[in-house]
Order: structure tokens, then C-alpha cells, then sequence
């Protein structure tokens, strides 16, 4: 018989939630726009608005200062942009500054001009370099406007987390605006807009047990806002315009209810069965590589190079033994690219690296299946430079 | 026992069909991102790749030539822009020409300017004046880049069918581009991009009874493309990033291949219906006003004003009622405006009017139902203005 396949590539996209699935076929069955003020109507809005509170509860914020998207990278390139609105008055953000490790949908710009974006390098253990933070700060020409800084919480890739308290220190110092991709540490690891000190943070559904299909905008406050992308009827107060897809919100909402509840334990279980997992990665292969083990990581994700596996062949040889991982992230359709984040780091990206990424519902005895896939791979490996 | 209630706002979204709603399920319950190479990313693109066929077939295209968004605003918004390319060369618009009558997502303009955005006048009938148009585009200066034109198929409101073929004719002549809202129109008429003569459609999932969440802009070419209104990890072959919705797609696509299916019959069964319910609106009010009866219009949809009847109060009294209709469409969050169409029209918009919209799964017992309530509804009116 051929044995269930293991998902193990949580960071491209997590398992939808038995109670986001409720959610979204309660939304799914509604007939009604939520914008209608029939009776239809009101009740598919309801759902909307109660997915509000879930989101808001999960960042710490304020249920009117989330904005619904379709997704993070629509969030992205909402916020990205040099025209903010505080109240009525327009605002200009003259340069926007990035770390070296962003989301593409980050690296892009939204709509900034190309010259007016510029990275920030990262140390070789794939830490924001806060002094060339500092350094390019201070040289932001305030005539050209505000400066906007964007650093995410946790590296989609590594799970390296950002010292974002230190970033927004530095950003609120200059009189800039930080916004934060909370993406991967959404669910992972406790998230307050608040603390965090930033002033947008952005969120998807599909990444904490939600459907796929939604995300959000979440702001300090309600007062400074980004120019709209998408115009039309007005919905989200006129920031996000388009009829809502509330079977997605719905979920999304559940899903953050999930991942607030119970989640320092939760994750301490998730973190030793990851951990476990590296050792026996270490036990096989001593010489394997895990990328930011030494420092701050999210608790599911090992990001690893094996000397003489390509990335590429590693994902292939793991997708025919069972075990779904992924070769870096997963943001185009097929395209393994070289990783961006190793090179930032100081590595040489060509030989790459591979991604197993967990979550709550991974078992020990997936763990165990893995570190066989993985010692197969290891050992196959030997034997081809032992051939070569 | 109270009566079941009777939804008849199919205009601003449709109740969920079966089909799609199966289709829907099946992608929910497939973990995996469409992006990732493993077998699990593999199957969920499938259903993606699946659903671009038949949406492709609802409009006469090409799979390649469909590209999906959230929804029909996300499209129109990414389409309306100055900036386009073909293939690697630039090309500028310079001007957008809309209807008077378009869609607040149209209307908006997207990311042209308020300068650089002109209405074309509506006749009393609410059809496009051709002469205006013809006009407008003869005092395009064409040094500003080549003139856009967008107008609807099918107007939400009142359900006249635009004069798309001559409109085409005309932006052909003056070598623009035609952009179609099909929104409404599609599976209620048939729909070819090739014999509209349009550049690019647009569609929407939840307005064919596929689930909200999912639109698509479809193009006569691949060469011809809007620069990306969001831009990421370069999904849609980098015009639209982000990480797909396949629930939503697959739905949509799902409700593409039923509104393919049967269509003239269906929506002969569904005008059948609706001219029963004028017949019977005209019998009991014989002042009652329907707007556009005399032109083309969809099947489904009466948009009608009842003298000394306030749209607002009405819709409120048919919802009390347990029929759902709508006051003008239904854009933003319980917002009632006055209608820019009546007005557009030459019709006083103070008083309003009432909107019923139609579908496959409306019954007889339902228009007879609905018949009721409007007499009960226009004989309250009149005792109001006897004891006045």
C-alpha cells in the first residue's frame, strides 16, 4: 500500500482549519451581497464584521483599523505606495527602504518608482543590519518626504525573526512609517501591532489555517491611510473597493480565533517536533547546513542545505518518497529561482537550499518519516559524490 | 409559519449553484499552494488551469488570453490605466472615455486622472449616444496617447444592453482601445470577445452563481496588456501576483461551464418569468414606470419607479415582506445614493426606483409571491397619498 503523503510545506501554505472550513461553507451558503441592506445582506455582513474582531484580537489591534484583500501581496502593494492620506491631508513618503530578505511581493515596491526603493543588507545570520538602517536613514533627504520602512516580522524562508522593536526605534527616531510583514509570524508567534511598534502590519489567511483568498491591512490607527488601489463602490470605508468575498473572510477569521487560542503551548510542540527533526538531520549528515539556527527562528521551519544535493533535485527526490517541501518559497507558478535570502545571508544561492516548514497538526510519526526520507536523500547523495 | 423568504437581487450577486459550490469544496479541501512544484502544488494548479478553460469558453477566448483577479473591480482597476505594454513596448493611453452609466468601478477610472477621464452621455433610453462618442473621439488629441473606451454590455441597474458592436466600430475607426464590462451580461446573453469587438472584458464569478472572490480580465491577444496593478511573486504570468484563490477559481469556473450550458433556453425560461411579473406590476399600478422596456434588455432584470413610492421606503417594505430587492445596485456598505443611471437618463433621481433581478432558480410560485407584495406595497402608496 502506498503510504499517505506528508505535507511539510506549511510556509507556502497552510492546511485549511476544520473550524476556517465551517466558516467559509456558512459564508459560501448565504445568498446575499454584503453591501445589500436586505436581510440577506446584513447577515452575509455580519459575518464579515465578526471576522473583523477575530483578525483585530490576533495583531492586537482595533477591529476598525483592519481593511480586508485579497491577500497580503494586494496588502503589499496597497501600503507601498508614496501617497497617504492623514484625514484629508495628502501626505508624501519620498523613499522606501527594505531589508534585503523581503516577500517579492515587498521587493517590488508596489508604487514606488525603481529609484526610489532601497535595500537594506542583512548580516550573514540573515539579521536586518540595524547601523545600515540607521546609516540610510540618516541620509534620507526629508524634502523628497517622509521615509517608509519595510522589514517583515519572519523570514519566509529561514523563519529568522527581525528585531522589529529595534527597527521601529530607529523608523519612528527619523519620522518614518514602518510597516510590517507579519505573514509568517502570524500564528506562530504572538503578534501586537503595539509592541511591535509598526504602523501597518500585514497578514494573509491561507498562511495561518484559513482559506486562501484573503489578508489584510491592519493600521496604528485609522487616521493615516494609503492611497486606494483598487477604487469602485466604496467598500472598507473606500479603502478596499469590490464586492468582499466573505467565505474567505469568514475563514480567516476562524482561523485567527484558532491561532490565538492556545498558541505559546501549541507552538512549544510544534518547535520540538522541528527540533527533533534537526537532530536527526544532524545525526545522518553532520555536514548538513541548517541556515539561522542560532538565532531567533519560528518554531516550524528548517531551511537547510545538504553539500552536494542541488535544491531542486533534493525537492524532486522528497515529492517521490511522499514528503511535500519546497526548494525556497513557493511565489510563482513553478519557477525555482535562486534563493535571494541565501545570498543576502552570504552564501553562494547556487547550490540552495530546501524548506521543511510544519504546523500544528503534524504528527511525530511524520517527523520519523521524514528524517527516513531525509537520511535516503542524504545517503543517495553520498553515493553519487562518492561516484563522481 | 413564516414564508420562506424570496431573493430577488440577482444582480448584486447570485445564490451559489450547486456545481459551483462542489467545486469550490474540492479546491478547499486540496492543501497545497498552486505555486509549489510538489504533487500537491500540482493538482490544486490543475483545477486553476482547469477553470481558465472554461471561462475562456463562456467568452469566446483563448485560455492564455484569461488572466484572474478578486473580482471584477480588482480587473477593471488594473485595466484603466495609462500604461500599457505590447509585448516589451511601451504603450501610453492617453485619455479615458466611459459611459454615463458605467459601473462605480469603472467610473472611478482606475489609475487615470480625474483630468483625464471624460463621460459620454446616455440617450433618455439609456443607451450610449454613439453620436457623442463618435464626437469625443474626433477631438481626441493623440499626441496624449491613444484613447480608451469603457462601456458596459449590459447596465446593472436597469439590464439595457449596450450597442457594443457599433461602439467597437467606432473605436476601431479612431484606433483605441475597448474595454467591455460584461459583469452583468454574462450568462444571461451569450458573450464572444471576438464579435463584441472589444480589447478586454471583464467578468465576474458571483454574478454567474460562482462564489465571490473571483473575476477575470479577458484579452482579444496575449501582445496587447495593462502594466500589473499588483506585482509580487509573478503568478498570472506576472500581470496579477499573489497567491491564487482556487476555491474561488475553480467555482467561477465551474459557473462558467453551467452558464455556457443551455443558456438561450434558461434565459428564455427566466424573461418569461419577469415579463409575467411587469404584466401583473402594470395590471394592479398602471402608472408604474419601468425604465428601458421599450429597448434591448436582459431577461432577468425590471428596474421600476412607483409614483409617490420612495425607493428607499419600498425596498424596505419588500424586504419586511420577505423579498429581497434592491434600491439602485447595491456598491458599498449600506449605502443608498441616488442613481447616477436615472439621472443619466434625464429621470428625476429624488424619488428613485426599485430593482428586481432575476435568475434560473427563481419559480413562478416566487413571481407570484413577489406580485403580491408589490400590490399590497403600490395599494399603501396610494392610501398614504389619499390621506395627504
Amino acid at each position: 500500500m502506498r503510504e499517505a503523503r506528508i505535507y511539510m510545506d506549511w510556509n507556502a501554505t497552510a492546511p485549511l482549519l476544520p473550524a476556517a472550513r465551517e466558516a467559509c461553507l456558512s459564508a459560501l451558503d448565504l445568498a446575499g451581497n454584503p453591501s445589500s441592506v436586505h436581510g440577506e445582506g446584513r447577515k452575509i455582513r455580519a459575518l464579515i464584521e465578526t471576522a473583523r474582531r477575530d483578525v483585530a484580537a490576533l495583531c492586537g489591534a482595533q477591529p476598525a483599523s483592519v481593511t480586508f484583500t485579497s491577500g497580503a501581496t494586494e496588502a503589499a502593494n496597497w501600503v507601498l505606495t508614496p501617497d497617504f492620506r492623514m484625514g484629508k491631508t495628502p501626505i508624501s513618503i519620498g523613499h522606501l527602504y527594505i531589508s534585503a530578505i523581503e516577500h517579492p511581493a515587498i521587493r517590488e515596491g508596489g508604487r514606488f518608482g525603481r529609484n526610489d526603493i532601497s535595500e537594506i543588507a542583512v548580516t550573514p545570520a540573515g539579521m536586518l543590519d540595524l547601523a545600515a538602517l540607521e546609516a540610510a536613514l540618516a541620509a534620507h533627504d526629508r524634502q523628497t518626504g517622509l521615509p517608509m520602512v519595510a522589514v517583515m516580522l519572519a523570514n519566509n524562508e529561514t523563519g529568522i525573526v527581525q528585531p522589529i522593536a529595534e527597527v521601529s526605534h530607529l523608523v519612528k527616531a527619523a519620522g518614518g512609517i514602518l510597516v510590517v510583514d507579519g505573514v509568517q509570524a502570524a500564528g506562530r508567534i504572538a503578534l501586537s501591532i503595539e509592541n511591535l511598534g509598526a504602523d501597518f502590519l500585514i497578514i494573509s489567511s491561507h498562511k495561518i489555517g484559513g482559506p486562501k483568498g484573503a489578508g489584510a491591512l491592519i493600521a496604528r490607527g485609522e487616521i493615516l491611510m494609503p492611497s486606494a488601489l483598487i477604487r469602485g463602490g466604496g467598500q472598507e470605508k473606500g479603502h478596499r473597493s469590490g464586492t468582499e468575498n466573505p467565505a474567505a473572510i469568514a475563514g480567516f477569521g476562524a482561523a485567527a480565533r484558532a491561532a490565538v487560542d492556545g498558541l505559546a503551548g501549541r507552538m512549544a510542540a510544534v518547535a520540538a517536533l522541528r527540533d527533533d527533526l534537526e537532530s536527526e538531520m544532524v545525526a545522518v549528515a553532520p555536514d548538513v547546513i541548517i541556515h539561522g539556527k542560532s538565532g531567533p527562528r519560528l518554531g516550524n521551519t528548517t531551511f537547510f542545505t545538504l553539500p552536494g544535493l542541488k535544491a531542486e533535485t533534493g525537492q524532486i527526490a522528497f515529492d517521490l518518497e511522499g514528503v511535500a517541501l519546497s526548494a525556497g518559497s513557493a511565489c510563482s507558478s513553478g519557477k525555482v529561482g535562486q534563493s535571494y535570502v541565501l545570498s543576502a545571508m552570504g552564501h553562494d544561492p547556487g547550490q540552495g537550499a530546501l524548506r521543511i516548514s510544519i504546523g500544528s497538526s503534524t504528527t511525530r510519526a511524520e517527523i520519523g518519516r521524514c528524517a527516513e526520507v531525509f537520511a535516503k536523500v542524504a545517503a543517495r547523495r553520498r553515493l553519487s559524490g562518492a561516484a563522481a
